[in-house]
C-alpha cells in the first residue's frame, strides 16, 4: 500500500503563493551591520538603489511574469523579524564579539518592515527602484535580487517534467560535490558562502551550506546568510560593501572632501566594530588611487577584501603595499569574493599560501552553478550579472568606478569627474560573467 | 512551520523488516514462461540450484547477516501471486501473443509458492541451495540473486549519513543519464532492462527503467522484470535460459543423448512458442559446437542471444553460420546481454548497423554501476559476478560449459566429459566482472 498525506498533497497543488522570502534574516549579514551604523551615523539619508541588469541580453520581464514579481516583493513586505530571530541576533556572538547588536538597535528592528518599491517595465526589462531612508532602502538589495533570480530559475524548470528535475538537480549535486572533493585537498582553507543574492533558489542554496558543512569541516567558516547561519549553527560572515564609500562620496560638498570620503568611511566603521569586523573594500573608486593616499593607520585593519581586481594581481598589490607600510602580510587576511570558483580558488590559495592569511567568499558560483546540468541546455539557468546599487543619496547622484570599467556604475558625467579626483591608474577592463 | 506525517515517521523509524521482494512477479519474465513448459513436459523431474560466488574474494557471509537473509527469504516464501497479478498475465499480450499463459497455468500459479531453502554459512561464503520441482526450485534463482545483491548495498549504506547517501544517489543518477545521452545518439536502438537479479536495490531499478522510459522511448522496448513491466506499461523482455540444455544434458542417458540435448530443448519451446519467443541461447556448451551440428532447421528461428562469448566475434560467427545456411541476416535478430555497458552497447551496435537486427539486454552495468559515487570509495558497492545455477537434476549433475571457460560450472569429471562430447573450439577465457 502507499500512503499519501492528503492535507500536504492538497496544499501542494493548490497553494496560492510560494514565497521565496520568508523571513527577514534571509539576506547578508553585512547589512544589519551597515544599517546598525547608518542608523546611529546617517539617520537623516535619504537614497535610491535600483536594480542593474549587466546582462542585457538576458530580457528579464520576458522570462519572469511581473505580477508573480509583485506578489513576491508584497509578501516580502508583509514580513517582520519574529521575537525568535531578535533573540538570536541578540543572543549570538559574531566574531567573538558578544552583543555586538545594540539593544535599541534590537528594538528598531522589531518595528522594521521593507519600504515600498517603484517597479515598471521597459523593453523587456524591468525598472525596479527602492527609495526612503538609507536604514530601510538598502534591506531591500538582498531580498530583491534573491526574489528576482529566484523567479528566473522557477520560470526555466516550469515546464520540465518530474524526471527532468530529478537529473537536473542529481547532476547539479554531483557537479558541487566534486568541487567539495577538490577542496578537501586545500588543508587551510577558509571559505564562506557569499550566494544568498544570486542563488538559483532558498533551497539550493541550503542544499549548498549542508554540502560544504559536511564536506570541510571546520573549513568551511559559515555564510553570508544569516537565517542559514543561525539555522544551521553557522558562523555568519561578512562587514561592509561599497554603499558605504559611495554614500559618502555622492555627499562630499566637493572634490577635496570626496577624495577623503573612502577613509572617512573607515573612521566610522572602526568607532562602530573592531577585530575581525575591520575589513577594507578598497576597490570603491579604485584600488591604486586608494591604496596611495591610505593614511598609515589603514595599514593597522585586519585585512581587504579585493573585490574587482584579478584575485592573484589584486592581492600582491595589497601585500606590497602592507610591506611599504612595515606590516607583515602574514599577520593580515586578504578575503577574495570576486567571481570565485573552483579553478581560481585553488591557484590563489596556493599562489598565496604562507605568505597571507587568505579567506574566500564563495558566491554565484556555488550556489548557481548548473553548467552542463540541464538537458534542455545552459541557457535558462545560466547565472545572469544581475546587481542592485544604491544611485541617489539625497538626491545626488552615486558612483562606483571599481578596479573593472564593466563593473562601473553611475551617471558618465559624474563617473569622469570620479576619474578626475582618484584617476585610472590599475583600472583594466575584464568580462563580467557573474 | 514544518509539517511531517507522524504515522508514516513512527512507522519508517520502528518496521520490523524492509521487505526487499515484494511480489512474486518480482522476477525475470522468462522464468514464467519456462515454468510453464517445464510444468508441461517435465513435471516430475526434480532439481537442485545453488548460489555460485565467482567473486570469491568478496566473503558474502562477512557483509551480509544470515539471519537478515534468511529474514528477506522467509518473507519471500510467503508471497502469493495476487488476483491482480493473475489477471494481468492472463489478460497482457506478450510479443504481441495474447493468452500466451494458458488457464490452467495461471490456475496453478494461484497456488504456487517459493519451496523450503538450505542455508549454510562456510568460510565466509553462503552455501545456499533450492531443491524440489524444477517448477519451483527454478523460481527461486531471480528472488534469491536480487535479495542478497541488495542486502549487500544495504550492509554498504548502514553507516552512511543522510548527506552522504544523497550525494551517492545524486552521482548514480547523473552517471546513468549521462549514459542515456549516448543511448539517444543511437536511432535504431533496441534496449531493454535485464537487471534484477544484479541490482543495487528495487527502487534504484525502478528509476533506472524510469530514465530509460524517459531518455529512450520506444527504444527502449521493454524489461525483463514481470513487476516493473505490469506497473509500467512496458514489455515483458525475456525467452529461455540456459537451465533448459543444462538439465536436458544432465538427464541424457549417454554421450550420444547429450550430443543431441541441445536441440531437443529447442524442439521443445517450439512446441510451445513462436514468433519472436524463437530466441536460441548457443552457448550453454559452445556456440562452435552448438552451430556446427544444429539442424537446419534452427536457422528459421528469429535469432539467437549469444551470452558469453565477445559481442562482435560472437555475433559474426553466428553471421556466418546464418549465411552458410541461405539465411538473410538483416532479418534474424542478435541479442546481446553479456555483461553490455555503454561503451561496448555502442561499439556492438554500430558494427552491425544495417547488417542484422540488433537488441540489447542491459543488466549489471544498468541497475548496478555505482563507480565513482560513493564518497567511501568503490569496494563495497561494486557488484560481484553472482549466479544461482541449477547444478543437478534427478541426482544427476548439471553442467554449463560456456563460450568463455571463467563461466563454466559443474564438476570436473563431468566437465571433462561434456568437452569430449562437445569439443573445446571457439573456447576463450575471458576475466568475468559481473
Amino acid at each position: 500500500m502507499t500512503f499519501t498525506d492528503i492535507a500536504t498533497r492538497t496544499y501542494d497543488h493548490s497553494w496560492r503563493l510560494d514565497p521565496i522570502v520568508r523571513s527577514l534574516l534571509d539576506t547578508d549579514f553585512y547589512k544589519l551591520l551597515m544599517v546598525q551604523m547608518i542608523r546611529r551615523r546617517h539617520p537623516d539619508v535619504d537614497v535610491t538603489f535600483a536594480l542593474i541588469n549587466r546582462s542585457r541580453v538576458v530580457r528579464l520581464a520576458d522570462a519572469i511574469d511581473a505580477h508573480e514579481l509583485r506578489a513576491q516583493l508584497d509578501h516580502a513586505r508583509t514580513l517582520r523579524f519574529s521575537k525568535k530571530e531578535l533573540i538570536w541576533l541578540a543572543g549570538n556572538s559574531f566574531y567573538g564579539e558578544a552583543r555586538i547588536f545594540a539593544p535599541d538597535f534590537i528594538a528598531w528592528l522589531g518595528d522594521f518592515r521593507l519600504p515600498e518599491y517603484e517597479l515598471r517595465t521597459v523593453d523587456g526589462q524591468f525598472e525596479l527602484h527602492f527609495s526612503g531612508p538609507w536604514t530601510h532602502a538598502t534591506m531591500w538589495e538582498i531580498p530583491a535580487l534573491a526574489i528576482i533570480n529566484e523567479l528566473r530559475s522557477r520560470a526555466a524548470m516550469r515546464d520540465k517534467g518530474r524526471f527532468a528535475l530529478d537529473v537536473l538537480y542529481a547532476r547539479a549535486k554531483a557537479r558541487l560535490w566534486n568541487k567539495v572533493e577538490r577542496l578537501q585537498q586545500l588543508p587551510d582553507l577558509v571559505l564562506s558562502d557569499f550566494g544568498t543574492r544570486r542563488r538559483h533558489g532558498f533551497l539550493w542554496q541550503r542544499w549548498c551550506v549542508d554540502a560544504l558543512k559536511e564536506g570541510l569541516g571546520s573549513r568551511f567558516v559559515g555564510t553570508s546568510n544569516v537565517l542559514l547561519a543561525m539555522d544551521a549553527d553557522l558562523e555568519a560572515i561578512g562587514t561592509n560593501a561599497h554603499e558605504l564609500p559611495m554614500v559618502a562620496a555622492a555627499l562630499a560638498s566637493d572634490d577635496v572632501e570626496l577624495a577623503r570620503a573612502p577613509y572617512r568611511v573607515l573612521e566610522e566603521w572602526q568607532a562602530s566594530y573592531g577585530g575581525n569586523l575591520l575589513i577594507a573594500l578598497p576597490d570603491a573608486f579604485g584600488t591604486s588611487a586608494f591604496l596611495a593616499n591610505a593614511p598609515d593607520w589603514v595599514a593597522d585593519w585586519t585585512g581587504f577584501r579585493p573585490d574587482s581586481a584579478p584575485p592573484i594581481e589584486g592581492g600582491e598589490q595589497i601585500i606590497a603595499w602592507w610591506q611599504q607600510h612595515g606590516r607583515d602580510p602574514r599577520e593580515k587576511l586578504l578575503i577574495f569574493s570576486d567571481g570565485m570558483d573552483i579553478d581560481t580558488i585553488e591557484a590563489t590559495y596556493r599562489h598565496f599560501h604562507g605568505r597571507v592569511r587568505t579567506s574566500f567568499g564563495w558566491g554565484t558560483n556555488l550556489t548557481n552553478d548548473f553548467r552542463g546540468c540541464d538537458p534542455d541546455g545552459d541557457a535558462a539557468l545560466a547565472p545572469i550579472s544581475l546587481v542592485c546599487k544604491v544611485v541617489s543619496a539625497n538626491g545626488r547622484p552615486a558612483v562606483k568606478l571599481s578596479d573593472n570599467p564593466a563593473k562601473a556604475t553611475g551617471d558618465p558625467a559624474e563617473i569622469a569627474r570620479y576619474l578626475r579626483v582618484f584617476g585610472a591608474a590599475g583600472r583594466t577592463e575584464t568580462a563580467v560573467h557573474v
